[in-house]
């Protein structure tokens, strides 16, 4: 699984530290290979997406995606939602599939089953670019946000700087709760500062984290390689030494 | 800089955690660009050192060597000690320099000012390769190790499946009291496992964690990068956006 890191490199290390808590393992050897390309000069898509300055990001991922592909990935995964709007330029630069975060996560909101309101907890670019919204339409969904988009960034802020305050966790719980009342009894952590506190918006609703979702498929998908890919096409070699 | 990972994978993880924390960074854009190999299939260092079964370790982590080379890397790390046993195959194979871990290590014990012995606080197995005595030889320095081998594989048992239980804790705080006693002032900590409660010997003895000689020692090399060399040899497109 090649992972397309960097935006931001905690997220990255996030998810990395879930995929090892996910996979049954006994030994070292029960893990899952990774390569991963930690790359925190993506040019900002902040910049690029809303402000309409900077350099596009979308050659600098098709060329990490080449380089992953040509390391050994038979799949590739981004922990990062906003990133996923350059999804085609991906797809584009190879033949190896990309797992979509944000399509999987809006398939686990359909199947929770709670309404067609689901709640969007993550910055205001989220919403800006309205990458949640298109993906939950083609599931018959609507995105709904939290009225207090300042609060939630002020909030991020807080969180890249001092950590998961008491009043950051009151933020969240406060959009959560917002979200509740408008209507969206499942919600969709998409911001991987709310990912460490997603237990704060837990007591107010059915919250999935997008980063779990990302996180639940690549293991999904590396045991499924396990009893069918990693045959005669490995090009890893160590792989020959599990069995 | 390329890692060679997963040995096991939560090192990695710690290591790459430690480095984004090292990083003065006031957005993503500051953070050290790293191509990281997670691979769990690294044939068991252990086995092979120790048992004498298994797979060569060396040409898997040859293979790693190159294909980090091939995908961009200027400088290599290996957040394991155990595994620089194997540093002349890693060398060998590709012509960008491995930052040494253990190396770096009995250098910065040197530096600590303490006297010629210093404490080893690692599992078992890192004792019995000698490794340590070695490059604390090179350096005119004594390798010294805790009586009770046995209490500390458990304790890396203990937190490798539980957490860091006060038991690990008294036990790692035990080991550093014993090494004082004989003689060893300054202890070098060579496990992950005791890397995330390191504190609890640093109450005994002036502890130097190999893991943050590591991380060190990528941050300085990646800022020197900065000033010196990302200029006209760029293999990684973005680096040409942080001006």
């Amino acid at each position: 699984m090649g992972i397309l890191g960097g935006m931001g490199p905690e997220a990255t290390v996030l998810l990395m530290a879930r995929v090892i808590g996910a996979t049954p393992a006994r030994d070292d050897s029960d893990h899952i290979p990774l390569i991963v390309d930690q790359n925190p000069q993506v040019p900002s898509r902040i910049s690029a997406l809303i402000e309409g300055i900077g350099a596009d990001p979308a050659p600098v991922l098709a060329a990490m995606t080449r380089r992953l592909k040509d390391a050994g990935a038979e799949a590739l995964a981004m922990p990062c939602n906003t990133a996923h709007h350059y999804a085609p330029a991906i797809r584009a630069a190879v033949s190896i599939p990309l797992i979509d975060m944000v399509a999987l996560s809006a398939k686990a909101a359909l199947q929770a089953g709670h309404g067609a309101k689901i709640g969007i907890l993550g910055s205001p670019a989220i919403q800006r670019i309205g990458l949640f919204d298109t993906a939950l339409e083609k599931e018959g969904m609507t995105a709904i946000y939290p009225a207090d988009q300042t609060a939630l960034l002020a909030a991020i802020r807080t969180i890249k700087s001092e950590g998961a305050t008491p009043a950051a966790r009151a933020v969240l719980a406060s959009a959560a709760s917002d979200l509740v009342r408008q209507g969206a009894a499942v919600q969709l952590v998409a911001c991987t500062e709310f990912s460490v506190i997603a237990d704060a918006a837990r007591e107010e609703a059915d919250v999935i984290d997008t980063l779990d979702v990302l996180t639940t498929e690549i293991v999904r998908f590396a045991r499924r390689g396990d009893q069918q890919c990693f045959g005669g096409q490995n090009t890893h070699e160590s792989r020959s030494n599990r069995s």
